[in-house]
């Protein structure tokens, strides 16, 4: 079976009942698997991890839109956290089985469904971007709910899908299919964070580093020690191992050696994998059929 | 479910309609998957992987008996590879929800009714063994089949289940429960094998190494480079990336480096997993919930 990973990010933090009806509804679609969910109250927001096939997957999302749009009115929410709609962000991941085509195809199925349904204007990003300048979600975000509806109405900002207006209440919708997000730290053996930042803007894509990276320096205050806080965006093209090292070599520059690195949250195994696989030189692997655990499931 | 793995070598590598039937034996068990088998006739002797729950699998080892017994008369056989009995060795590997304690049970368990049902003298080994005399397998099998008659005799010999006598065609059986064997190779940067030899022997248990690691040094005629060929009976407690970098040292000192290293057949992911969090300084990982495909099968 083709599996892969959903993570809805819906404008609701602060109402428990809400965010369990929300979760109720992603959790009781059958061939659906709620593996994780968080809510913050002042980003006001919530964030669900969900897995399963593609036609399991478009009957939970619609499922968490008929609790979510009578809900949740974006004319009224505030939060720290940029947001254009009431379901605000959906992407789409490849895990096991399934390609990143399965992925933009099921993004597109679920978009054109939900602007049909809910009369929502929907904005495809990343891989499912219909032009360039829609890949980067921060791009389609700017201006949020509160610039949406002069947004829409310029040619450029067409949505993929509904109409060119905002929904009332819920706003828009940026529905798409990505890569999975590694988030992953380094800390370093000193409590100098000027040294983490510029370690960060050497490695980070924005400011000339890897192309998958984005990158910060920041203050383990209860530590007091400086760390590189990272988003690997694409951890085939951008393995972890050439972030550890490239880190590892910029700090030396300040004679500073790196202390421990952590990975939050979840990690496809591949991503570990190509890391022992650089590190032991291994040549001639192939995990398909070489890692036990994937001939038990072939 | 708890998954075990079972690798039962037979003495019967020359007659394809055999090896069929008994390949036949255990991939006709339900709830048993055949993942391999290879047959050697210089050797005469075939070796299968399979994997399954407990139950499952007592009843395909049973079955592969049923195949074996009549078919074989040790009596007659002969081949390069020492043997003492027509199902000569039978281990079981815990590799997903199960422990060593459950291999030893179901090691016990087919044992007791291998001797029962057939007849025939069955000693327990590796983590099973009844002693630290009869762990190692070289130890049971020395004398071989035509020894086996002085040998059963000895009090310190008496089978762990079964007769004190072979069984006149089928001879002994070896059955155990241990880790799973990763077949570990390191190619290096030079064509003398003699440096080969000397780091074998030097991070080998039998001449003072690391206590689970096996070790020769061979040259790879083909190619002229010298290999340190490896056996890694435990990669919890003798993982792969110390093997790594004590070869890796060990080289350096006659000016040589590793050129690469290759796995030979299946490996468990967690082999690899500790390699990356090794060489990355992973703090705080816990493969269990955070490796994503683990997640999914929880």
């Amino acid at each position: 079976m083709a599996i892969i990973e959903s993570i809805p990010n819906v404008s609701e933090g602060r109402r428990p009942e809400v965010i369990a009806r929300l979760a109720g509804a992603l959790r009781d679609t059958p061939g659906v698997r709620l593996l994780d969910f968080s809510a913050d109250a002042s980003h006001n927001r919530s964030v669900f991890t969900l897995v399963g096939d593609a036609a399991a997957l478009k009957n939970a999302i619609l499922a968490l839109y008929e609790v979510a749009v009578p809900e949740i009115d974006l004319a009224t929410h505030s939060g720290e956290h940029p947001r254009v709609g009431a379901v605000d962000v959906v992407p789409f991941v490849p895990i096991e089985g399934a390609t990143m085509n399965d992925c933009v195809a099921l993004a597109k199925d679920v978009a054109a469904t939900v602007a049909d349904r809910f009369s929502i204007p929907v904005f495809l990003y990343e891989d499912a971007a219909s032009t360039p300048a829609r890949r980067n979600l921060e791009d389609i975000r700017r201006g949020e709910f509160e610039g949406l509806a002069e947004k829409l109405a310029a040619a450029d900002w067409k949505p993929d899908f509904g109409p060119s207006a905002p929904h009332a209440s819920a706003g828009a919708s940026v529905i798409g299919a990505r890569m999975p997000l590694i988030a992953y730290n380094i800390n370093l053996n000193t409590d100098r964070v000027d040294v983490a930042r510029k370690i960060a803007a050497a490695i980070r894509h924005s400011s000339g580093g890897l192309r998958f990276v984005k990158a910060m320096g920041v203050m383990i205050e209860d530590r007091r020690i400086a760390q590189v806080s990272m988003n690997l965006t694409n951890y085939q093209k951008t393995p972890i191992f050439r972030v550890f090292e490239m880190v590892k070599r910029e700090a030396e520059r300040y004679g500073v050696t790196i202390l421990e690195s952590e990975i939050v949250g979840l990690v496809p195994a591949a991503a570990l994998m190509s890391s022992a696989e650089y590190y032991l030189q291994i040549e001639g692997f192939t995990p398909g059929t070489q890692v036990l655990e994937n001939t038990l499931r072939r």
